[in-house]
């Protein structure tokens, strides 16, 4: 790096399993990436200082701020930062400070939002939305953030208006993985037609998904089904029904999704063939792009 | 015992998990019973007729004869019993006799039912449901079988018709002690309004089953919901499902239910709430009651 363009501030996204920390040049620009999985569940708030230290000591010769997102902010993370409650907007305005010894350092940390009925949290994806919004000016639409547990978010006039999750993520590991269904699906591979076919059942008929589950466990008993096209019917069942829950949400929208590849990828197949269309961007680029906008507002007031 | 009510021979529920054994009185009296938990799951082939000769050592000194049900037929079992297939009497009409060495030893396994489309299979709730047949002749109307695979099973005629499994149990637990939702739910306690409401809610509108689940999570966490109330919605969320899912089973039908109390109770009152009464047996006694009719089978042959 130059000497006119050092480590002026830390971007961190701060998770449950893992850390990961951006050197921001004094021009805006990523001047290097650390990761290490001493998350927030592996812990203590004392410990957080320490991690950051050891990670980024070189980068803390220059940088005087953080700017960190996710589990970090809860209760049980450095320190809490109080949820913002919808509609509320997309860029956060009031970031808390963790308590830091070195001298000249400053922490904040970035609020998950709320919503009070029905109850419903996230922590962490709100730095995604407002890193899309930043880069794509006034845009109102549904943004969904598939994972373990995907939100389904409706954006308007810069504000979160309502957000719905479905842990459809960790349903399908739990099933796949632990249930009796673990004998007959597979640990990879995948049959769209399956999954398309599975998903419109659901979607169209909510009310035969409990039977339908060990349908898949007997299918390969009595028909010797595949357990590749298990593995795409459980999925395309869970996403179906995932739909179905958010059809209020993602019908007649303007459509964006926020994730990787893999994870993305059936929710894209599902509402194409639902007719809806969704723009995709990159879910590391989006939280880097929220907590630049978020240190912008730092700087700005 | 009496030298006039020997041992004639053994019923054997032989499951995955345990097996249970009756002596049978030359007059068809329970003379004894032992429990081991020998089950299918820690057993392989040849290792069954040792732990029948352990467990029945003294009653095979007059004994001649075994009949057993569950997985012990299955292909992983003793002797592969293989499925009947729907429609098909509801008292077995095709056991199988598993090897054995012990001379003038006879075991007979009963086999389960299978049903081709939509695919599924039950093994060992068939002998509960000739059991209840034989004590309650003419019987029609819906069994349903609760636990970890609750089966609806449509019974006309002395036949099994159809039948439907829904792995509720399984998910229950996977969800309240595996998921994000065991921080939010207790281990025991329960709440009878919100099991009502949540099954209710489930049944009413089953799209929306998919949206509920993490709501659970975020209602503790923005309402501080107790976890005896967030355990009895789960039960309710999910039991509303199937329920949803086996209406063409219930509505407006003659219902009997079988199972132990604890794992009963909420369908009992999940049905009442629905209209529907339901006569109950208790699951050990109609295996025992299903395992003599096999037996009676085989001596008027």
């Amino acid at each position: 790096m130059t000497a006119a363009n050092k480590p002026a501030w830390i971007a961190a996204d701060w998770g449950t399993s893992n850390v990961r920390f951006w050197a921001i040049g004094t021009d805006g620009s990523v001047l290097g990436e650390r990761t290490s999985a001493d998350g927030m569940g592996s812990l203590v708030a004392s410990e957080y200082e320490g991690v950051l230290n050891q990670s980024c000591n070189e980068w803390l010769e220059t940088a005087t701020m953080v700017v960190a997102c996710g589990m970090v902010g809860s209760r049980q993370g450095w320190v809490e930062a109080p949820y913002q409650t919808t509609p509320c907007a997309v860029c956060p305005t009031k970031m808390v400070k963790a308590p830091v010894e070195r001298d000249g350092l400053t922490v904040h940390v970035i609020p998950g939002i709320r919503q009070t009925d029905p109850a419903d949290v996230m922590r962490g994806e709100e730095t995604q939305i407002a890193g899309f919004l930043a880069q794509n000016d006034g845009w109102d639409g549904i943004i969904c953030l598939p994972g373990t547990h995907t939100k389904w978010v409706h954006v308007s006039a810069g504000e979160v208006v309502s957000f719905q999750t479905c842990m459809t993520g960790e349903l399908f590991a739990l099933l796949a993985e632990q249930s009796v269904l673990r004998h007959s699906v597979s640990d990879d591979g995948w049959n769209e037609e399956a999954f398309i076919d599975a998903m419109s059942q659901t979607l169209s008929r909510p009310e035969r998904m409990a039977g339908q589950l060990f349908s898949l466990r007997a299918s390969q008993l009595v028909h010797d089904t595949d357990s590749q096209t298990l593995r795409a019917r459980l999925s395309g069942l869970l996403i179906g029904a995932e739909l179905a829950s958010t059809k209020p949400y993602w019908l007649g929208q303007n459509g964006a999704l926020i994730g990787a590849e893999a994870v993305s990828q059936p929710y894209v197949a599902g509402l194409a063939a639902q007719g809806v269309a969704v723009t995709r961007a990159d879910a590391t680029d989006m939280t880097l792009a929220g907590i630049k906008a978020a240190h912008a507002m730092l700087e700005t007031r």
